[in-house]
C-alpha cells in the first residue's frame, strides 16, 4: 500500500504536469526529473518560502550565489575528496558495478560472475576545465553548496562587516553520482539544495544548534506539514560525518518510512580552519581582547526535491464525494502552484468567457492565477483539486445581471458567492 | 577610458559585494565569478523580471526546469555533438591550446613553438553518469536550456492542451568550456539563461520573430536600459547557425564597443523535426484540417549575467558634487538590491537605533529593506549610492519628537520629511 501511494503520486505528478522523467522521450536518464509548468511554480513557492524565512525577515543572515564549479583543492580541504565515497566492487565478467555494501551475496547479481575487491567510488562527478584534458585541469560538480559560502566566508566578512553570530545563505543545485537512486525524487543525481551556515563564536555553537532545531521544525509546521510526521534523529557518535560534532535530521514518515528531510549539523570550525589551511587565506575573526579564533558554524541543510516530495506526500488526499471519489492536493495556499482559478461556465459563450478573462486578468495582478475552459465544470474541479489550487472562481450567467461569482473551496467544498470588486480583498484576507 | 569603465565597475562590484572571482581565495578559476549579498539580489531581480513579463503577465506561455544533465542523444538531435567547436592548434613544445581563428601569427605566443594544425574543440564539458567510465555512460553539462524545453514540448502539450501559438519558457545554468574568457561577466564558462521557445504555426513564424523583437526591446527599455544603447543587428545569412531562417541579436554597447547582449532566432521546426527523428517520439502537431505539421519556434534567449553586465554599464555613474564626487548605480528601481535603507542618526544612541530599528523592520515587511549604522551618514550616502538603493530613511532627534524621518531620494539627492505612518505607502506610490 505505501509502494502504492507513491506510484499514485509519481502518475499524478506526471499526469497534471508536475514532474516528468528527464530526456524522457530518449528513454530516460536514472536520478534526473524535470519540473513541468505546474511543478515549476510548486518548486519555486517551495525556495520562496524558504528563502523568506532565512534571508528577507532576518538582520543577519547574507545570501550568495556562486558557481557549481569550484578550484578542485577546495574539495580537498573539505576532504571530499578522499572521504566522499561509495565501496563498489565490479563483475570480472559484465563489468558492472555494484555497492558492495548493499550486495547479499558475493556474486554479480547480473551474470553471477566473480566479483572483484571492493574499491573506494568518489560520488562527485568530474570535468575539465580549458581545452586540455590533464589532471591539473579536473574540476568537479559540487555535491553541496555550502562549500561555496565557505570560500566567500572573508568576501562578505570584508564587505559586509557583520558582527558575529551572522550567517550566509544560498539556494542552488548540486551533483551526486549516485549509484542507486530512487523512490521518485527522494534520491537524485541532479537536484537543488537550500543551505544556510550559520557561523558563531566557540563556546556558543550548541545553543545556536538547539536554536536552528527548533527554528527549522516550526519553518516545517507553517508550511503546513503534518507535525506528527515530523520527528528528530539525533546521529548516534559513531557514524557522524569527519566535520561533525552533532548531527540532528528533521525526519519524515514517507509512505516508504521514516527518512531524512532536513540535516542540521554543528560543523565546528572544521571548514574555517581547513579552508584557511589550504588556500593560505586567513579565516579566522579576533574577539573583543583581539585574541584570534576561527568561528563554529551550525548548518542547516535542505533538498528542494525532497522537500517537494514531502510537500506532495502530506498534500495529497483521497475522498470520497457523492459521486465517486477525488483526489485533492491539500498544500498550503503559499506554495499552491496557482492560488486561484477561473472559469467561464461555458466555454462556448463568449459573453461568458470575455467576462471570465476580465476576472482572471483582474486577479493576475495580484496572485499567481489559472484560467480553465476545458471539460465542463466537473472536470475543471477535479484538475484542479489535483494541482492543489485553493480556491476557484465560476464566472456564470448569474454574474452577467449582478457582477457576483462563485468561489469554491478546495478542502471543505462549500461555495460563495462574492461581489466581483470585493474579490481581491477576499482573497487578500485568506491568504494572510 | 573603456577599459577603464570596466576596471571600476569591476573593482565596484568586489567593494560592494556584487561579485567576487568564483574561489579567489584558491587564485580563482578563469571564467567563473560568485554573487555576494548585494549581487545575488540585483540577480534575482533580474530574473524575476524578466519571469514577470514571459511567463505570469501571459497566458500563452508555461514555465518548465529541466536538468542540466540530458540523455546525450539530445546533442546529437541538436547538432551539438558535431557542431559546437572552436577551431584549436596546439602547440608541440609547451603543449598549449589556442583559438586558431584568434591566432594572428603561425607560432606559439608562449614559447614561440611550432603550431600544429587546426582541430576541432567541442565546447561542451564532458563527465559520466553512473559507476562506470565508458562512452556509454559519456553525458555533457548543457551549453543551452532551451534543448531541456524540446525535450519536454509533448509532456508539456499532454498536460496543459495548449493551442498554437504558445511559449515554454525555463530560467537555469548552462555550462561553456569557452577557450577564451574576459570582459568580466560577459563571457563566462558558467552562466544563467533566460530562455522562452514560442512554438507557432509554419508560414506565421516571420510575423512572431517580429514581434519578439520588438516586445523583447521594450521590456529591455522599461527596466531602464538606455535606448540608444540598444539596437538591433541582423545575422548576414552566411553567419547564420545551422538551425536558424533569421537570427536578430539585440546589442548593447558596452565600455569596449557594440556586442550580443540577447538573440531572438527564428529555428523554424529544425527541433520538432530532428528530435522526432531522433528519438522516435512525433512531435508533430494537427492542423484544423488534421494535416501533420511540425512547429517553427521563435526564440528570445539572454544571458542573466550579461544582462547584469549592462544593467551594471547603464547604471554606473560618476558625479561631482560639493566636497569631490560620488559613484552612484542608477539602477531601476525594481533591480535595485534594496529599495530603501534605514539610518540612525548616530549609531551609539540606543533611543535613535530602537526608532530606527522599528522603522526598518515595519519597511522590510513591504520592501528589501537594508538597515545602516556603520560610518558617519555621508559614508552611508555613498555606500548605499554604490549599491544603488533608491532611498535612504535617516531617524534622527526630531523623529523622536514628531514622528517624521528625512527620506534621501538617489538620483536627485533631495530630502524630503515625511511622516512615519505615511511611509509604506510613499514608497508603494514611488515603486508604481
Amino acid at each position: 500500500m505505501t509502494t502504492n501511494l507513491m506510484t499514485k503520486i509519481t502518475s499524478l505528478c506526471k499526469r497534471r504536469g508536475f514532474i516528468f522523467p528527464s530526456s524522457e522521450i530518449y528513454g530516460g536518464v536514472g536520478g534526473f526529473w524535470d519540473f513541468g509548468p505546474t511543478g515549476v511554480r510548486l518548486k519555486n513557492n517551495v525556495k520562496k518560502a524558504w528563502w523568506q524565512a532565512i534571508v528577507e525577515m532576518r538582520e543577519d543572515v547574507y545570501p550568495i550565489d556562486s558557481t557549481i564549479i569550484h578550484h578542485p583543492k577546495v574539495w580537498q580541504a573539505s576532504g571530499h575528496i578522499t572521504s566522499f565515497t561509495d565501496p563498489l566492487k565490479e563483475c570480472k565478467k559484465c563489468h558492472k558495478r555494484f555497492r558492495a555494501d548493499k550486495l547479499k551475496i558475493n556474486q554479480c547479481p547480473v551474470c553471477q560472475g566473480e566479483l572483484t575487491e571492493a574499491k573506494q567510488f568518489n560520488l562527485m562527478f568530474e570535468t575539465h576545465v580549458g581545452p586540455a584534458k590533464e589532471t591539473a585541469n579536473k574540476a568537479y560538480l559540487r555535491p553541496e553548496t555550502c562549500q561555496g559560502i565557505f570560500i566567500n566566508f572573508k568576501n562578505v566578512v570584508d564587505t559586509m562587516q557583520p558582527k558575529l553570530p551572522f550567517g550566509i545563505a544560498q539556494i542552488g543545485k548540486g551533483f551526486r553520482n549516485e549509484i542507486t537512486t530512487g523512490n521518485f525524487i527522494f534520491r537524485d543525481r541532479e537536484f537543488d539544495m537550500m543551505e544556510l551556515e550559520f557561523f558563531v563564536k566557540p563556546g556558543e555553537d550548541e545553543k545556536w544548534h538547539e536554536y536552528w532545531l527548533k527554528e527549522r521544525l516550526k519553518w516545517h509546521e507553517s508550511l503546513g506539514i503534518n507535525p506528527k510526521k515530523l520527528r528528530f534523529f539525533d546521529h548516534p557518535k559513531k557514524s557522524l560525518s569527519h566535520y561533525s560534532k552533532r548531527t540532528v535530521d528533521i525526519e519524515y514518515e514517507y509512505p516508504f518510512g521514516w527518512n531524512e528531510l532536513e540535516g542540521i549539523a554543528n560543523r565546528t570550525d572544521f571548514d574555517t580552519r581547513n579552508h584557511s589551511k589550504f588556500s593560505g587565506h586567513d579565516l579566522s575573526l579576533q574577539d573583543e581582547k583581539g585574541k584570534k579564533f576561527y568561528p563554529y558554524v551550525v548548518e542547516p541543510s535542505l533538498g528542494v526535491e525532497r522537500m517537494v516530495l514531502v510537500v506532495l506526500c502530506d498534500a495529497y488526499h483521497e475522498e470520497k464525494i457523492k459521486n465517486g471519489k477525488r483526489v485533492v492536493l491539500k498544500l498550503h495556499p503559499k506554495l499552491s502552484p496557482f492560488k486561484v482559478a477561473v472559469f467561464p461556465l461555458l466555454a462556448n459563450k463568449p459573453k461568458l468567457v470575455k467576462k471570465a478573462e476580465k476576472v482572471y486578468q483582474d486577479l493576475k495582478n495580484h496572485f499567481s492565477a489559472a484560467f480553465d475552459d476545458i471539460g465542463n465544470i466537473g472536470k475543471r474541479y477535479r484538475r484542479q483539486d489535483e494541482i492543489g489550487t485553493p480556491w476557484c472562481v465560476t464566472v456564470d450567467y448569474d454574474t452577467l445581471k449582478n457582477n457576483t461569482v462563485t468561489i469554491r473551496d478546495r478542502d471543505t467544498m462549500k461555495q460563495v458567492r462574492v461581489k466581483i470588486d470585493k474579490l481581491v480583498n477576499y482573497f487578500i484576507k485568506k491568504l494572510k
